[in-house]
């Protein structure tokens, strides 16, 4: 046992059960119901998992010990050890990683994605685990940096739907990870409370807490503690380029045109932003224009957010996970006392809340696989069927922020064309985000303020504003065609061909392009 | 001035504004910005819309005085006159009616729909208004019933959006409505308190409420009072049928296992329900069930629930409107003392809040135009382009609730063929609820339950339980060559053929019948 071990572990009885990894392979069966902590890659359980995918390899268990996986988000890369020796049955509701995404693809995983809010209520509420007869989590494995005098949990880098797993878990297993310094102090955590009897959450600012800093549990339940020296291991972030610059700059003269118009106050409402260069090129963008004061209420805060605070312009930021480099971390560490004031990390359920999110005023930012001139957005299936990573938080965001912006690029290379896809298409091949959700489509061709508008208004303003210059005069005889048609069959409020629809699509399954010959 | 006049309006300084609909006309221009009140038909104004369609057809003004208007949800029948005299520039958020659904469709009147829950929200914004100089509603015509002594509204059998509409609005125009008793004390009122500032809404049971029982108004803003002597024509609710109550013995059923389960408790949870036959039926089962002490927190309420209320079943109700026909509104009158303890009318904000929804864990029940095999469903476009009624709460309520219900025939007449067109489909034409919102899919063949199922696993479900028979071998089919289309290009999670997804509805446009001789 570790000096470090005995230190982080303030509730002497966890002490008697500490195994290792190892030694808690006989409790897995084929077939039971897991949850992992972990969100965006951080903050997920890494000796067991390890554990049981050499046990797995050594033995040629591939598929015969294999189990329902369920995370906050994503999880670390042992989860593509899992993949690739078949040991995910099926996972929800969000993963990264292509074995993960190669064994859904497959069908060798059954993957499904919901709402990063809801996923962990619907936990709780037996709908995951209605197959089996004792209707809980077999397990959860979570990976903690400390453990309270009381033997609640401390996190790392990541809540996510740990309180939520842990509430409905048979059982639960404690990593503890020492390599990495503890996180107490930054954690602001709600444990579920189902209805009827659930209250409002209070928060009314970014920085409002409700006081928890460890989730409790029932030390009767801990069956195993096992110590982790492993860190996560994040990719560097992606740089911003020309494309993604010119993204932010057309959004940041929106803001400064919304603060003038009155319908934003100076320091702008709090800010959700997704992963990528195009969000990152929005933050260091925002971290250098004139706004002060600012504040994020999002899901994921990432490496550029850390320059953010350090420019000034940042106030205050809550996420459920931070997902930094390892140098980012060490950055963190080293200004503990700076960047813990500033920010705490809360669970999934209310990061994503809403609720919250509508109270707030947020602005969201997110970026989709393909938007149609209409603005429904698909945010999962390349070409209506190969799923990505899942629907993530993207719609508790987008359907309640007070201003909806989704920013992509207009188009995309694909094998053999350097704009074979276009990212503005007639008809979403898969739509996530409904018409109903979209204020603002950006690309780098231009801004389209969609709202109060009508779908054909939209539909001009999208194809003007935005598509590639070798999409446009493509997509914009699509729309014509389309009024023409509809005005035979009185369907004017939304005109489709619906045999064309696909076309692009068809196109480039089949020529590897979206652009076409004709329309004929 | 009516003595009943006399007595309603207890603030005296609205007396001297007295005027005649006639002598409103020409404060209206061509071009501005109209907020009426009313939702679902009822509570809107009557008169003044009278007047001013009066106007326009003995002066040959259709298209040269127009406006645009927005309303909660749908107006009366004076809305219905105003599409057929091209008075409607622009319409949001919810429409019935043949005339203003041509008027869309013809391309007559630009319509953009938006959840009912959003919609107020984004006009305090500014959001619809943004064309405009003083981003303000020009003018909000009311109805009331009652002025309180500070001149604040008392509105009739809806709320809707009248407290944002007032609270954004340059000028008022009041119609007190004297046909009909005073809704007096059948109110909860939330004012709209925009971000930063806006506070959690307090409500944890569907009796809790504010106080607010009118809308206070600066008495400043009121041009003018007009009386009212027209009363809301609602037509008959339509009765259940073979379909429909097939459909709500599956629900019934599926409502007591739930219970068993322990996944409901013994009163189920606060039930939301649409409009027409189904919805209809399941109430009629509901009240006929075991089931007692049940709850309703729901857009609209209907004649079906008086008798709801009188077998004993339920116990509170509360919506943003009560819609119901003349003798609903008799009985209603007749039992106030019993209706009104057990009922209240709230802002459609509030009505439809997805934070509300969430937290009391809402059981939603809604009819879509189709549903596709991965539950993705179709609540507005009729082919993807033909405008019905609008999106409506729908997706407030499905995105949000605990159990999140989608109700449909199976199957529906063509002009041609009894059961043409299939409500399940391979890919839905238009997607208003998206794969991630659904739990639950019936109709009178049976009952899909998705929770916690993979798209693959829905469709089989869905085939296999909800489709009719004249579809079942065909859409099984689309199903079977997409999932080995789809093992060729690894896009194994949700598996289409583009080029056949829309075939059948090809098919209908074509030949008037979604069967098809076959997928080749």
């Amino acid at each position: 046992m570790s000096a470090i071990l005995k230190q982080r572990v303030r509730y002497a009885p966890y002490l008697s059960k500490l195994r290792t990894a190892e030694e808690c392979i006989p409790l897995f069966k084929h077939g039971q119901y897991l949850g992992w902590s972990g969100f965006t890659g951080v903050g997920a359980p890494k000796v067991i998992p390890t554990a049981l995918v050499d046990h797995v390899e050594k033995n040629n268990l591939q598929g015969k010990l294999a189990f329902n996986l369920f995370v906050g988000a994503s999880a670390g890369p042992e989860e593509n050890r899992w993949a690739e020796n078949s040991m995910i049955l099926r996972r929800s509701p969000h993963q990264v990683g292509k074995p993960i995404s190669n064994a859904i693809n497959d069908g060798r995983t059954a993957f499904f994605d919901k709402h990063l809010s809801m996923f962990p209520q619907d936990l709780t509420y037996g709908y995951y685990t209605r197959f089996k007869e004792n209707d809980l989590l077999d397990y959860t494995i979570i990976e903690a940096t400390a453990i309270t005098e009381n033997g609640s949990i401390v996190p790392g880098p990541a809540v996510g739907g740990s309180p939520e797993m842990i509430s409905v878990s048979d059982k639960i297993i404690i990593e503890l990870n020492t390599k990495t310094p503890s996180f107490e102090g930054l954690h602001d955590i709600d444990m579920p409370i189902n209805p009827p009897y659930r209250p409002p959450y209070p928060y009314k600012r970014v920085d409002d807490k409700s006081g928890l800093q460890s989730i409790p549990v029932d030390p009767n339940k801990v069956v195993a503690i096992v110590e982790s020296t492993q860190g996560d291991i994040v990719p560097p972030n992606t740089p911003s380029d020309a494309m993604s610059r010119a993204i932010a700059t057309h959004l940041i003269n929106f803001f400064e045109e919304e603060v003038k118009a009155g319908r934003m106050p100076v320091n702008l409402h709090p800010l959700q932003s997704g992963i990528g260069n195009i969000a990152n090129a929005v933050i260091e963008g925002l971290a250098t224009a004139s706004f002060k004061n600012l504040n994020v209420w999002t899901e994921v805060l990432q490496d550029s957010f850390l320059d953010f605070f350090d420019n000034g312009a940042l106030d205050y930021a809550t996420a459920t996970s931070i997902r930094l480099t390892e140098n980012g971390f060490k950055r963190f560490f080293e200004n503990w006392d700076s960047f813990s004031h500033k920010l705490c990390l809360r669970s999934q359920v209310v990061s994503n809340s809403p609720e919250i999110i509508r109270r707030l005023g947020i602005i969201a930012m997110n970026t989709p696989v393909e938007v149609d001139i209409y603005a429904h957005a698909n945010s999962t299936n390349v070409n209506g069927s190969r799923m990505l990573h899942g629907i993530g938080g993207s719609a508790d965001f987008l359907r309640n922020a007070k201003l909806s912006i989704m920013h992509t690029p207009s188009a995309r290379k694909s094998k053999t064309d350097p704009t074979g896809i276009s990212c503005i298409v007639p008809f979403a091949s898969h739509v996530d985000q409904t018409e109903h959700d979209l204020d603002i489509l950006v690309t780098e061709q231009g801004l389209a303020d969609l709202r109060g508008l009508s779908p054909k208004e939209r539909a001009k303003e999208i194809i003007n504003n935005c598509v590639h210059p070798d999409f446009k005069d493509q997509i914009a005889e699509y729309y014509k065609r389309a009024e023409f048609y509809a005005q035979k069959t009185k369907s004017l409020h939304e005109p489709h061909i619906l045999r064309d629809a696909f076309k692009m699509h068809i196109n480039f399954e089949d020529n590897g392009t979206m652009k076409l010959k004709s329309w004929d």
